[in-house]
């Protein structure tokens, strides 16, 4: 499939190169592709300057967010929370009305302090609000309850065995999506409901980092035990 | 050890019969005992009458909110989390001060509709309200991210093969909770760090909300898989 990624922090690289390796035809879209390939400095987490990696996956192509998602049959959002919103207003309506739209992104919010907070929250989630401002859209809140790594090789730990969460308003969309998570190597996919329930599924993220903070690290997930 | 378990809805109740099952000496905190014990509707969720459940553990006291916790070495608030702060406060901070206080509380918010959301969320959380109003009590927060029969008795879901958070500033308080927890049967216990911690613990509710509707039982739990 043709699946653009927005974002180039570490989420979308991990994901655009899993899904290349997968054998998907991807494109990373950014707001300005010159100024992403002329970074130099690493990522927030220490990742390596986009460039580097991109040199390492020189079949991803990289292109402004309205390119990459004209192109794309899916779109997935892999740009921070506070930019989400804009970043797919970016990309143009047009070229995301009857896709599939994967939000994998947590709202953060650093206006409080460390460890962030969340906004929107509780009444309301990111997915929702994407899902309202792009009614064409079919929105799928997925991943977004785990570290990078652990998205794409889910066996990295306990050998996958954990849990993943799809919300979302489009069954076929869903379905669509548990297709991809398999191909990671998901193997219990729940699906909670509509896109309301990805409030549930964001509101985790809080617990989410303290675990790491109690753990020290973000190689763990988890797993709905029933 | 002398344990006040404050509440009379389905938590409550099953804290208490396993508190005693296990050797302590246990009262049952309530605002008006006479009436509790003249209660003949069933519980919210379908549990017998509180007269009924009494009759078959008579081991167990039930006193007023205030001479429960006076005569207890620890007091856990099991009330609902929209009324725990006035039933603390009708227990009185004298009779909490030093002691280690066991907040399962959510604060479920029914007013935005089902499923309810949480208040507060967030940048505070009910254990933090606690621990800010009785700054001599010993406020730990945990067992509130499963359904009562679960907390008591972990292994009936796969064994007990799943996990239980702890969140307060006092280790040792901390250490008392690990040690009744090991009681019930609980094997991962978690210590996520100081009582702001238990934001994390508390808005893993809205998620096992959609899971209950999901799997259509609340037979279940969060296991951290690493």
């Amino acid at each position: 499939m043709k699946i653009a990624v927005l974002g180039t922090g570490t989420v979308g690289p991990t994901l655009a190169g899993a899904l290349a390796g997968l054998g998907h035809d991807v494109v990373i879209g950014t707001r300005d592709p010159q100024a992403t390939l002329a970074r130099t400095e690493p990522g927030r987490m220490g990742a390596a300057p986009f460039a580097q990696w991109h040199a390492a996956h020189s079949q991803i192509g990289v292109a402004a967010f309205a390119e990459a998602a004209a192109g794309a049959d899916i779109v997935v959002n892999a740009t921070n929370g506070g930019g989400s919103l804009g970043a797919l207003t970016a990309a143009g309506a047009a070229n995301l009305a009857g896709k599939v739209v994967i939000d994998v992104a947590n709202p953060l919010d650093f206006s409080h302090g460390m460890p962030p907070s969340l906004s929107p929250v509780n009444t309301d989630s990111l997915a929702e609000q994407i899902q309202r401002a792009f009614p064409e859209a079919r929105v799928v809140k997925t991943l977004n309850t785990m570290t990078a790594s652990v998205m794409v090789d889910p066996a990295a730990v306990a050998g996958g065995d954990h849990s993943v969460f799809v919300s979302g308003n489009d069954a076929e969309a869903k379905k669509t999506v548990a297709g991809l998570l398999k191909g990671f190597g998901h193997r219990d996919i729940i699906d909670l409901g509509d896109i309301t329930t990805a409030r549930g599924a964001e509101m985790i993220m809080p617990l989410w980092l303290r675990l790491w903070g109690a753990l020290g690290t973000g190689q763990f997930n988890f797993k709905i035990v029933r």
